[in-house]
């Protein structure tokens, strides 16, 4: 499907999306409504997520484990606001080994109660704290509008949770969390966000205080692309999570939750797509280097291949991931279109000339056309290839800021407020009240994104209703 | 709890089982029936078996995708075999988002049906193939009778699906899995396995050939560690995956199926563990070198935890998994024995007196009490560390083949037969008539395990009927 050409982002965005998706194989839709496949391209890119996101999790503490994918419908009930956010979309399994079940089994759409019935379970005294555990696994919510990544069925995340003996501890895990979430974002996949509080209105469904990491997509609508929540004493109650303290008295444990989901994956594709396709960060990308080798002539086919296999063993042994497109069916035309779909972040060409004159012709993909194309030598190609691989990686993200940067807006007047919400993101003044808030998304579909933990200095007054204001909110269509 | 006695394995083995899970942390009981939550120890090895098992296949030419967990529950009765297999088994969604569904949607027990709609979609022509992908997921199947880790009504695992173009590819892959999990099991795991094929009535339900690894327990009993699966054209025929071949004709797909799950865990639980706990292999053990230091008085604490960090920091740096238990609430004598039941397979004790001496006191676990004891030096501490850790590795294999060798027996009438079967495993000369499998797992509980790859030369007579037999098979009690 490399050679049919994709819609423009500026004809139909949503049409790109879906359209980049599909040919550039990240993923299929499945034969269930609302579910998709990954395919093994896509699958790679998340793992590479993963492996970081593991890493940096081990690195501040956590854990991993494997929690039931069946939670009791009851479990549901314990929490009230958990359960009045999630019922609505919640899968249930009724029959089993061919019988009906006594009591109905949910599908978890997160995990939090039957992690705090372990918890319960597993927690006795201050010596047991904290826990910090991690899972990677699927959930599903029943979600009547989908998206290939932004929005399925059945979708794939990491979800901490974790026990505190202090509300201090929480909270600090809390923010530990937002600003792990915030520095992957920005180091491997080249996607600025900004970490903040979520309204009250926005918070997740149990919670007492939630926090996101906002990234702009190239439409300019924003996408949550991170949460990390503060769940207070809420669960621990409902579900007994208590442990005695030095002193010897029986206290609640105060908890925390946070996940980061295939739906990051969409971040990546709008944050950096292009009408030629994907372009991938090289830290994150499955492959960062494709060679094509340009055969005119079949007699040139044994020194080219000779060329072609020895940067690609250099490479490979250097641990740059490299693929060679020898494939003896379709044009080199063809390739560099296939590829450029794909967003491998670097194509080298050589053919006979190049084999000649021992230089390679390299192509970066997020500088389509003339000013992306190089010659470079056959020496010191590891070298020289990390150092392009980590040129475009801070390309990519200066790109992206500047692109947000320009599309951030700070109105003085709530006309203002309107267009600027039609144009990008407004910054600006609100005085945090939720019939305020509501009223702005009615006039306008912009959603509070979320309060930046960074401040201006003094207080303004509220961009709706002139009432004083403490703190700056974006507010954006989004996601 | 590692204070509490376990039962011996003499004594009650399966009770032994349970308790050394439960008490190691490996795995606890879910809220739900016949559930398990794999806990941080169980799922850092289940992670060391992944990521093993994971390079294995990508250097056979794998790559992983992502399917969906729901199956339309038409697509399972395409298959004629494979739905009267699973239709039992299923744990069915009905209701989604508060409506009944139209269509029920199955729970994946296995992804034979989903995947083959894929592949279906996906692949066109000869150039299309093969396709060699693996998923890591969960799946669920309704067991009446549950274990931990052996028989869990949602369990993890690997599936590879491929799709070839000619029957001789299908049986050469279904073959070189089945060789990786043998050199897997045997050089990671120090468990030694019998790659062999199953009988008729033993295959997977929708295979042609079903071939599988067989392991001998501590109780002798057999229990099969992984399976692979020729399916021939039977999926691609339900399910219409073609291709064009080079000659332009339409041609049906032959395919195969291969897994191996959380159930090893079990494996490795009953090849090495004994009375005082885990034993396990240091390729794959979590903690492979646990470091406790002895400290009777105060004064001592500072040059013993000198001495101690700084070979946590030399072993660490050098890439062996070690933890420090400084614990200060409990005894010495308590840490070796929770240690001991968490089956790390190197233990160091430091002392005042090591301090002097540059010495460090080392225990082995698969050798328990003095015999396992050695005190070696503080220099070079990561190289003999490492080949102890290889010691140790080859004597745990070298111990299981050798229980298992004692285990297998060659009766010579049907009435050694059944005496074989009740001691250990009976090698056998079998007449492969259903009939004749059916009548000795009736007398005997005992079930045909595999016809080994390795066959002796010529022919004998059935074990059972007398009749003439052209292979010899294995015959155990199972799992």
């Amino acid at each position: 499907m490399a050679d049919m050409k994709l819609t423009k982002q500026s004809e139909n965005y949503s049409e790109w999306y879906n359209q980049v998706i599909l040919r550039s194989e990240l993923a299929d839709y499945a034969p269930v409504r609302g579910c998709m496949v990954v395919r093994p391209y896509g699958t790679a890119l998340w793992e590479n997520i993963q492996a970081d996101l593991d890493a940096r999790f081990k690195e501040t503490g956590h854990v991993n484990a494997k929690f039931p994918l069946f939670i009791p419908m009851s479990f549901f009930e314990k929490e009230k606001e958990h359960v009045e956010g999630f019922s609505p979309e919640l899968a249930v399994v009724t029959i089993g080994g061919g019988q009906e079940l006594e009591e109905p089994l949910v599908v978890r759409p997160t995990s939090e109660t039957v992690i705090g019935y372990m918890y319960a379970k597993w927690i006795e005294s201050y010596r047991d704290l904290p826990v910090l555990i991690n899972q990677w696994a699927n959930v599903v919510r029943w979600e009547m509008r989908t998206r290939l990544f932004l929005r399925t069925m059945e979708f794939f995340w990491q979800e901490g949770h974790t026990a505190h003996a202090t509300a201090e501890e929480a909270e600090e895990e809390t923010l530990k969390i937002l600003d792990v979430y915030t520095t992957f974002a920005r180091d491997m996949a080249a996607v600025p966000v900004i970490p903040g509080l979520k309204s009250d209105s926005e918070k997740f469904a149990g919670a007492v205080r939630s926090y996101s990491i906002e990234a702009m997509m190239g439409d300019t609508k924003a996408l949550q692309a991170g949460t990390s929540h503060n769940l207070g004493q809420n669960f621990a109650k409902a579900f007994e999570i208590d442990f005695v303290d030095e002193n010897n008295t029986l206290q609640y444990c105060w908890t925390t939750s946070w996940g980061l989901s295939t739906r990051f994956i969409g971040a990546i594709i709008m944050t950096h797509g292009d009408d030629q396709g994907l372009v991938l960060p090289p830290r994150l990308a499955p492959t960062q280097v494709v060679i094509v080798p340009i055969l005119r002539k079949e007699e040139d086919r044994a020194q080219v291949m000779e060329a072609v296999n020895r940067l690609f063993a250099e490479l490979k042994a250097a641990g740059i991931r490299v693929k060679v497109d020898d494939r003896d069916n379709v044009s080199p035309g063809f390739k560099f279109n296939e590829w450029e779909l794909r967003g491998v972040p670097l194509r080298f060409e050589i053919g006979p000339r190049d084999v000649e004159s021992g230089t390679v012709m390299t192509a970066r993909r997020d500088m389509p056309g003339k000013p992306g194309k190089k010659v470079m030598p056959q020496e010191n190609v590891v070298q020289w290839t990390g150092d392009l691989l980590e040129e475009i990686q801070q390309a990519m993200y200066d790109k992206a800021v500047a692109f947000r940067d320009a599309h951030i807006f700070d109105p003085q007047d709530y006309a203002e407020f309107q267009q600027s919400v039609e144009d990008g993101w407004a910054f600006s003044w609100w005085c945090e009240d939720a019939a305020c808030e509501e009223a702005i998304k009615q006039d306008t579909k912009a959603t509070t994104r979320c309060i930046p933990l960074d401040q201006p200095q003094g207080e303004g007054v509220c961009i709706h209703c002139g009432r004083p204001a403490r703190r700056k909110v974006y507010f954006a269509r989004a996601y």
